[in-house]
């Protein structure tokens, strides 16, 4: 066997463990997945090549493959509803949508109540503040952004509730894969913004699903 | 004038602006203070040196000194407690206590129940297992931790509770001022965990405080 | 003699050579401010020491101590105002002053119009929309701010006059002195924001006026 | 839909929002073109790959690919002049060409008048200072270079008018994919100097036609 | 030849040279296998690809080919063994495997007894503590993470023997290729962690022989 | 009390925990040193001011302080010898004789045979090779080394025994504090030196020491 | 045209301009080397692509490709030899050969003679020292070597002649792509050391050349 | 003793060793220094502070002190010229010049011609330019130069002759402490210019005089 999996999580956790599909092979994913299942868990993969996505399918038909989130998912059981209210995920611009979409999944497979409003980046500020409703109607917020990740910073000083950043690496030059996002979003003025890693929807959703439960 | 009090904060925030005091003078924060004041607001200044603490106080004599935090407060009229739960702030080594300290300050200016757990790092692990129950009643979790900074990957993975992880500047050489503490973070294995800026104490109790507010 | 003064480049660029004053002595300094005053030039000294500009004044008593923007300024005959309309410096919070006051100082000497509007962080960003009547009167924008360094997206993405941003070394931890608020410039989603150093305030107002002149 | 695309931007800059190719399908630049060239206006899309151009012109038979600046355009009613003078376009190497390209490119697609000096590099200065007729008669330059990035410091001190200064990813080893190009632009001892990301010849050509612009 | 290869090494330290397998043409692994080969000596091929491999092997058809540690082997004579006690290979998550395997073999060729524990990462500590008698049994302990690095920490913590801390670049953004796990053992609050590079199974396996030999 | 003594380390790691005096105040070490000295333990306090040495030696006056390694020594019992072998600590330059000696006064706690050889960089190798007779007889090796941190991959090379490299802060410009010299014994092409963070001579003492127990 | 050659190089260097064929398409090279071979010049390109090499071949078959250093020469007159000395290129392993066959084939073009010394690492400095007859005959040395780039401190320590040192990408992990190398050969405690650029044997070789002239 | 002073240098280097000043106290360099003497050498003491050069200047009343070159000499016999001709200094800024200074007194010890020209930086190339004649009568070049560090570019673009760059930690901001200065030298695209650690103008006037040397 090549992974000892936490099969104790579920308990401590509330969710079983999620599988990290970078840089495991389809076979490998394969078998946590069925140690997983035996269990009759509801799981997640993230960070899945299409290419394995399909070839793990074929073992698990009922499996779904999310293509804009690089996620597979199975559904062994009805997932129950159970936060305090809802979860916005907000990004900045056309390229920050998987990330965006990554976190989303991982919100309903958890239980959440999510939604998404997408393409309201700070250099066309309008966009935003014209939804401001949606905005203050949110239990929690992810905000995604990649390039200057100055959109926290401004959601954050609207809202009264959590909000969560997740730099993207998209950008070029001295965007350094995400780490000028990342150095904004954690210098944000906005007091109370808390920063994921680089591109992690999932830890983002993950921590917003943690601070929704009663 | 030297600012434009955000005035607006409490209404939006629910907490009016805090003073940040580095590299103001003490009669910056005076006269920021005299403005806040006139409204009748609790008042709460970080990051202030102990001679220009003092300095301010000879104006406002009723403010208190937390050395321990670097910060002064203001109480002009009893502070409300409305949180769902007690947050709870663990400290890795003697060194972390300071931004500890800050936290503290915070979380209770800011209305919430606060306690603390310290000493407790890595190298000695049965010093935070034993103290299992105090994590286990925890609604938020605030762990400060300077050097490798693995103690948020710790606690992440006993608790089912918003973690909120702060690096502070603690150590030498290749701690590089915290950055080795704060990519440990932003890297930990425990899903969930989010990050504020090294040293930044204050802004891991104004999350916890939202997180922690009904 | 320990310099050699551009006196050339009073012809070429239309202001004579500005000396830097960090890292020269007093002495230093007068020497060279005494070659450019024996042409009857009008003198901008930047980064000055209030001990050495003391120093400096006993010899030129009629020279002006900027003490906000540490510059030291000897106007010898009346600067003619000469630009094509306003240039507005834009600082977003309190520690952003110096910087801005470098900015304005360099901007009169150089013969410009010159106003300024501070605290207009993005975090509370009423502040900022509720003066959009300034922002549009101006033929040139500087947007000082340090931290994330937001306010130049959020700027720019509302006029449509060139917007030049100044990173400063305000903040602390993963601001690295300046580097988070650079990189978010260099990053800006808002299409034709230009970037100078950290704390180049100075070399923002020299662009300004270039753009500025007829 | 994939993007809100801020049709809003023509009015507020003058120029519509312009579509980065990069990280998007060719059915995503499809989608926005269509939604944009609805309106009637003239379209630019910046990094776009050749497969995902020539994708792009069968739905829109009438752009133009413009293969050395990776740009595609289209056309739909004649670009209008309106600047006050000529912007001259500056690159040091054969490989800093793209980047210039990309800026001569985006410079009479926004109506202005552009030219362009090639090969002109610091280690053979001979060919800068033959051309000095042609840098002086410019309103506003843009200089294009990698490696240790010095043209633009040199350019700065012979001309009077406003320097943009274009870092390059051209380079091996110890340019870091350009760092060595942009620290050297933004340390410019010719004051005036301003810069933007690496490679980014579009934000460079923005910046000028608003310098450019009655 | 193309190389100098070091046969004198086999004297002062026990083992010959090992071929580093990383850049180096199939031909050219050949004919250094070949000059070792022709002295008798037991050979090992470290970070090879599995191409070169099967290339080498038709040269060498005893040469084992261990695909989980990008190793190749050749036994010419019994591996005696020499150490004091068990090295034991600690790996955090799945995917620092290979470099596990990779301490694994080369422990092996150079003489030791040596054993793995495996998917015992900090965020499910009762993995490990539930292992402590198998901690305690080692002589030297090769503790192997990627992410935030923090095993390393609890197991010295824990342990009275030699711990060597292996990196890997397993993770993604703000791990910054393994960067982010180096930095965390260097700082490891437990005393006496030494570390190798980032990946270096093989390093730590010489050093944790070279405690191992009497 | 500030501080919760891991007095449970004595027994796992064979010496009571080793107080790490900067950023703490007097007070601070008093206090814990009383409470380990409660229990008759030897006490070792490293990175400590001279001035605070001072103030702590008035409460303990037997306590010794060693200047040239900034450590302060308690011994209320003799220091029992218990090492295989003789512990060498080689340095590089003069100025990293402080480090040694820190490394030389904690094997000395911890019960090793400890020797010293100084001043035997590689620009004249011949100091070192006049040596070999000293470096064969060590059991265990100590390199410390600033400025390019050559010297551990030369003596790694030339002994057959375990050899731990102490990067140091000594240099100025592209040394950045110890990196340079950090990374140059991370890059080792000697196999199997093994690393200590920079400047940290005492963590490089603990691990020899751990390697040098029976 | 899409370069203007820089023939008044010939003149100036004594060497017409080298041809930096990374980059650069087969038909861009091809074109500066007819404009270069119509002068009766010899002619170097560096950094070429094999398939790009055999093109241009097509063009000029009687230049050379040297596939070790990725050069193309193409000599049209005897190389006139003309230098005070030898110039002996040492190399540290077998991954830095290309970049020592590039230094040689640029120093052979300027008319040097050179000779190799390679596989002689500091890891087994005895290869080194045996060979002190060679390293004394030599007028001008240059070192290449790429991990922990020790090798120029120990021979800028043995001879008395200029040591110009080339570190190489060659490693992995810490050695970040040759940053490890650079830092050390900037820190070498060996006086008088210059450095060139990563990987840089052309930019070592003509440095050399100089030097070795009358 | 706590130096191991390397007598033989004096035989190998044709110098004897020259004492770096920094982090040495006063009573150390003399020691040193009198083992130095002893020997009849002359002797150059770099990097020390003003009050330890009155100290030592005690003990040695002949011994002499450069203020703007941070140096002491002691002159114990005449010193022989032998260079094949003038090493030129160059340097951009009045805040270059004590790195100049050090390079001009170590030249000097070493018995070189050598001459200055300063404050030739590259925004005001008329300066250098017109000392074209300078320029071509060096036998070797030191250029020393801050903030971009351009000036060996253009320097190196204008000689036939060996360029060694000097990067200073002149500036401020992204200037690093000369990590622009340094990256900016390294990636020049004269070819053959060489590179010395910032801020050391003793190493590029050793390895200056060793080029010049016969
Ligand atoms: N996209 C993701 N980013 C970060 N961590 C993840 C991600 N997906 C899963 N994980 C974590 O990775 C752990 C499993 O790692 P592994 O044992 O390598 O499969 C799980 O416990 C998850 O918490
Ligand atoms: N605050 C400043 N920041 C950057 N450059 C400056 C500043 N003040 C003056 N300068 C430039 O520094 C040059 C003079 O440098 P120096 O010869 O060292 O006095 C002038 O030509 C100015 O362009
Ligand atoms: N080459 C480019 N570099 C930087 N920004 C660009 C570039 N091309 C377009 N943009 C900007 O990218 C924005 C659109 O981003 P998106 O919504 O992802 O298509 C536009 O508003 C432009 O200002
Ligand atoms: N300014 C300097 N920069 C770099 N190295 C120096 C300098 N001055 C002296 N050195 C070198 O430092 C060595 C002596 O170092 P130490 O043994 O610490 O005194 C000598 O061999 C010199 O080569
Ligand atoms: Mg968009
Ligand atoms: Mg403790
Ligand atoms: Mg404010
Ligand atoms: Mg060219
Ligand atoms: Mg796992
Ligand atoms: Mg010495
Ligand atoms: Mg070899
Ligand atoms: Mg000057």
């Amino acid at each position: 066997g090549d992974a000892l999996v936490d099969h104790h999580r579920g308990l401590r956790q509330g969710f079983p463990e999620v599988i990290f599909g970078a840089g495991k092979s389809a076979g490998q994913v394969e078998r946590i997945m069925a140690s997983l299942a035996a269990k009759g868990n509801n799981i997640l993969v993230t960070r899945l090549d299409e290419a394995k996505a399909l070839a793990v399918k074929e073992a698990f038909p009922s499996a779904m493959w999310h293509a804009d989130a690089r996620c597979l998912t199975l559904e062994q059981r009805p997932i129950e509803k159970r936060g305090l209210g809802t979860v916005l995920v907000l990004s900045a611009g056309t390229s920050d949508l998987p990330v965006a979409a990554e976190a989303l999944v991982t919100l309903r497979m958890l239980g959440n109540e999510a939604s998404h409003l997408y393409d309201v980046g700070v250099a066309g500020i309008h966009r935003l503040l014209a939804r401001r409703d949606v905005l203050f109607s949110a239990r929690v917020l992810i905000v995604v952004a990649g390039m200057e990740g100055a959109l926290p910073s401004v959601v954050g000083g609207l809202v009264d509730r959590p909000v969560i950043a997740v730099p993207t690496s998209v950008g070029y030059g001295a965007s350094f894969g995400g780490i000028a996002a990342l150095l904004g979003m954690l210098n944000s003025c906005a007091a109370g913004v808390t920063v994921v890693n680089i591109d992690n929807g999932f830890g983002a959703a993950v921590a917003a699903s943690k601070i929704n439960r009663e």
